[in-house]
């Protein structure tokens, strides 16, 4: 019993390893995709485009070792939800990846005319964006809900970023009609990265909801020890 | 055995049941956010905001139920795979009812200036979008293969629309700077009816991947019983 516990544990620490490797990979896709609006390198852009593949596969070999946890080991309580939390992140990273790609297609075409503006808020909302995927992992294997809670936080952070984003292209198309499709482009860039950072709010509130269900589980537990008294 | 079987069936059956209910809220609130916006009916748009909240609670209920499922009943093969998919596709579904609202949002704020030019194709692609809503959940309770092959077809219907919709409110932009405000919005609503195609392909995808998983695990058992004899 003591083994097949253990070899239970290996499992899950797999699953974790593979969560936070898929993550990493998601946040390079996301860096790559920005790099190559900022430094106008359509060849970076298209190296993004090439590792979608990889994300699709990953998410299914993650989705394939959760069922077979759930299948074979039959987990209860904490580990359960863990497990089932994981197959809604590993979809909310895939789509991360699309999201990253979506911004390469507008990159490749705003590459090609000369550039709009300075490209400065857009970087540091992808920065923001890239540090809420990367914590809100961190937070889920851990199981650290203040740091979740500071993901739903720049989740606001991004909005208002994106909204300053698209008054300001406004402008530019309002002034001079020549600016509009490029203008159009960055918007779109911007809701991706606004898109990519609900994933990481929703991922966020799955962790919240995870360990608050724990607390409230653990709180039962405790009231039902207290009753066996 | 017999009895917990039956009771087993019995909760799945209620499960499918609330995918399906929330799944025509889900295509209530998408129909009226449209509706909203054809007739200028600002009212029925706050009606829809009003609905997010009922459905998280469906959300995190039908979550609640599987959950229980998966550690009450320790289901295996198909009866797992379908478990773990609708706790995916009750995201999905949540998501869409999201875009539903964001569309109501850039409504409410078209509704307070004239009209830039009569609905037509918006309207088309959301009927489109409902359609694939609908038949997706359709395909995942009935386990229908093709419907949910067809709805993945119907998405490039919608990305060939939505292309045509933007190239046309470019145009208004770039005639007429007034215009420039409301173009974006519709854009916006625009993309959000994309969005929706996309979660609506993603639960088909998930729905083909059971099936053929099941069509693979089919004829490995075959072959398991061939050996055997």
């Amino acid at each position: 019993m003591m083994e097949a516990y253990t070899h239970f544990q290996q499992q899950l620490e797999e699953l974790k390893q593979s969560l936070l490797k898929m993550a990493a990979l998601v946040e390079g896709m996301l860096h790559d995709a920005i790099q190559s609006l900022v430094n106008r390198d359509s060849d970076l852009g298209k190296k993004v485009m090439a590792r979608e593949d990889e994300i699709n596969a990953m998410e299914n070999s993650i989705d394939e070792l959760c069922l077979k946890l759930l299948a074979l080991q039959q987990p209860m309580a904490i580990d359960l939800r863990f497990i089932t939390s994981a197959m809604k992140i590993v979809s909310d990273l895939e789509r991360i990846g699309d999201q990253a790609v979506n911004i390469v297609e507008r990159v490749l075409s705003l590459n090609q005319d000369p550039q709009l503006k300075p490209y400065i808020d857009i970087p540091r909302v992808a920065e923001i964006v890239e540090s809420m995927v990367k914590d809100v992992l961190d937070a889920f294997v851990n199981r650290q809900v203040e740091l979740a809670r500071s993901v739903c936080k720049r989740d606001d952070w991004v909005d208002q970023l994106n909204d300053q984003i698209f008054r300001e292209l406004l402008t530019y198309m309002m002034q001079d009609p020549k600016t509009i499709t490029r203008a159009v482009h960055l918007m779109i860039v911007s809701r991706c990265l606004e898109r990519i950072a609900d994933h990481a709010t929703n991922i966020a509130e799955d962790v919240i909801f995870m360990v608050d269900a724990l607390v409230i589980k653990h709180h039962a537990d405790v009231k039902e020890a207290e009753k066996q008294r």
